[in-house]
């Protein structure tokens, strides 16, 4: 096999066979196969596209470049979510503990935040001693004990995506259908669920702009968890507006926990328990969906949930103490407001320009190799919907001495429209792909 | 500037600006670039595209990686040709000595043979002793004293074109006309020519198949010379049918030896002639074609041409007693004949595959390092449109020991069609492309 007509088929709009693309991703793994050749046909696969054949092929060729992770003797299937990315997005924080406390086992392996857009081992790492790397060996013995652990990718798990993804990074090759597909699949495949829900984020704080694009991407994602037989399904949501009220790490490990408590009604409540649900389902703890919900909302009521987030912080080296105790987190040191320009309603609050100004705080990073301020971020005091009057608070700015204010200030200014009457809103749940398995 | 910028840019269908064009160049050409980077963006520009300004910046970015040669004091402005490349196409070896038996300063770079198309250094090379690597103060020599030279492209020649030419043609980008463009363009600017004719093949045997494909590529290498403000035209020419009767190196010679001694007229002959005389035009000898095509012909029938070529040869170091005596260059040992399967006439005889007959025998390589048989080839006896009787013979084999020969036949027998009738014959030139400066 010779890689340039490997690169011709693609460019030319042709289709790849399974063999070549598992001879592509061998070499890429054993790095035989040169970066530039990859390189250009990673190009070619953004500008003609994968057939869902080619996209399965392309993920189980990734998913065999590693390890896939048994779970040997568990009652129910192990199940994970994965979501692609938002703004003050930390269900994974309440859904996690909310399905292991209903008895699905949940190895969740997730990434750090990039861009405008946070990561859950940011958000967990804001908990003191809290070891987001945890060997294999560990990871069975949480799920086996624990029933859940939340980690980062191992380095067993799906090789060839890391390396991969470091190229797409430089080369504009991130953004197409079939390799975020590949990219995200193999590492869930390669976890070793059985199930997965997977959070299809779309509008302007989405990688998502449209509903066109995230009904293909949750199309595509569904089409290749049925090919590995993985049970998946997939839920579009709303990412227009921030999730929830909270935006920086510390500030949304506090929010998840308030949630966890029962002390947060409202679409990111809704939104964690649908999820959790249909996991519970999935891990094949209750049949019926119906069942699996109420199993849920019983978790949350009882303090179920929020307890198992307590086992799985201790678990995991972190301090427990901290659910009880918020401030035994990073804290930012200083207080400011954003406020009303005007009487009127909060009409907009762009999440990506969000997003933006946490960055310049110092919550997230541009680059993936940068440190962050888990202490930083914004708490949502007047969502959109809300009346208010010129000088009220709408935003609460957590920073520290200054540092990225008067920038935040700008893009919160760009995110934020006030309106005299309420706009339509859009549902938080846009629409749902449903696998054959599922 | 980053290059994934850039290269995001032309994935999504942008126009990159000169400045950028300049620093991705630069780039390749100091190997500052990493080659992942630059096969993506060649690959984006492949199925992208790009505009005539993009394609003129490209080209003048390659040609400032090196030397513009210069040739002070001349009469008349220096001219050349160049072919995108056929089967027995040897217009070279005819008109640069009638051209420069004219007066115009010929100084020509030309390439080797690859894949089923032959090349000018392999057939030069068939004169023993003649040097096609000149240093460039031989090169100014040669055109100030012999008035030609006919050599291959030097190292300080646009260096960016040969590192992105080798990429290309492992990432499957050559087939891209704004970067053959560049790529011809660069080169021959480089070279320092101030009038430049192009033969664009089109055909079988061809690189462009089709007439379109063809056009647009005159179409571009025009718009990119008078850019650069180099006189510049273009003629598209057919490529269905090998030209003349030989294939294969020393074959071509004694071909265009023919030619030049008045012994060969047809489609070869009036070709070379035409070229020759838009080169005398150019470099300022003539200020109108019908008299530079007088001047031609009369260069032709007095000798004058043949005996440019011998002093162009003693100038090289080649032995220029092969002008009167062929057996002096290398000769096969072997001869066979291709005879007529059928009585009828000779309908088609498909370039491509005799050019691959040529190489199977040893006349050309599949790889720019192997070397070659300058002794074997084709001489056809029987061009398309002849009557022949079944058993007649229509192309004498010239082979080394049967090495190749069982295959050539059988290419030979896909290439030749015998019909009842003669078909149609479509012109030797197609078409032509005149620069506003031309």
């Amino acid at each position: 096999m010779r890689a340039v007509d490997l690169i011709r088929t693609k460019r030319d709009g042709g289709e790849l066979d399974r063999a070549a693309i598992e001879w592509f991703v061998a070499g890429v793994t054993d790095g035989t196969l040169p970066d530039y050749q990859a390189s250009a046909l990673l190009m070619a696969i953004v500008l003609r596209g994968m057939t869902p054949e080619e996209t399965a092929a392309l993920t189980e060729a990734m998913v065999r470049s590693g390890v896939r992770v048994e779970y040997p003797g568990l009652a129910y299937r192990a199940v994970d979510k994965h979501s692609t990315g938002g703004v003050g997005d930390k269900t994974s924080l309440i859904l996690a503990p909310l399905a292991a406390a209903c008895g699905a086992p949940v190895p969740m392996m997730s990434g750090r935040g990039l861009g405008h857009t946070g990561g859950t081992l940011d958000k967990l790492e804001s908990i003191p001693g809290f070891r987001t790397r945890l060997y294999l060996d560990e990871l069975r013995k949480a799920i086996a004990t624990v029933g859940c652990a939340m980690i980062g990718q191992t380095s067993e798990v799906a090789p060839a995506d890391r390396k991969l993804y470091a190229l797409r990074d430089v080369t504009g090759t991130v953004e197409s259908i079939p390799l975020i597909t590949a990219s995200i699949m193999s590492k869930k495949i390669a976890e070793g669920v059985g199930g997965l829900v997977l959070d299809v984020k779309c509008g302007d704080g989405a990688f998502m702009k449209n509903d066109r694009d995230a009904l293909s991407l949750a199309q595509s994602l569904v089409a290749t968890g049925d090919a590995a037989g993985v049970h998946t399904e997939a839920i579009i949501t709303d990412m227009d507006t921030p999730l929830g009220r909270a935006v920086g790490n510390t500030l949304e490990v506090v929010e998840s926990l308030e949630t966890l408590k029962g002390r947060n009604p409202g679409p990111l409540e809704s939104l964690s328990v649908e999820l959790a649900a249909r996991m519970v389902q999935m891990s094949g703890v209750e049949a019926d969906l119906g069942a699996a919900t109420d199993r849920v909302w019983a978790a949350l009521s009882s303090g179920a949930g929020v307890e198992k987030f307590r086992d799985i912080i201790r678990n995991q080296g972190g301090d427990p103490a901290v659910v009880d105790d918020y401030a035994r987190m990073p804290t930012a040191p200083d207080r400011d407001v954003f406020a009303a320009p005007r009487d009127g309603v909060v009409a907009r609050m762009r999440a990506e320009a969000v997003g933006r100004a946490a960055v310049g705080l110092g919550a997230g990073r541009d680059r993936l190799d940068a440190s962050i301020d888990h202490a930083v971020g914004f708490v949502v005091l007047a969502p959109p919907g809300t009346h208010v009057k010129a000088g009220e608070p709408i935003v609460e700015i957590h920073h520290r001495g200054t540092h990225g204010l008067a920038d935040a200030r700008a893009l919160l200014e760009h995110a934020i429209t006030i309106a005299d009457t309420a706009p339509p809103t859009r549902p938080p749940v846009l629409g749902r792909v449903q696998g054959r398995m599922a």
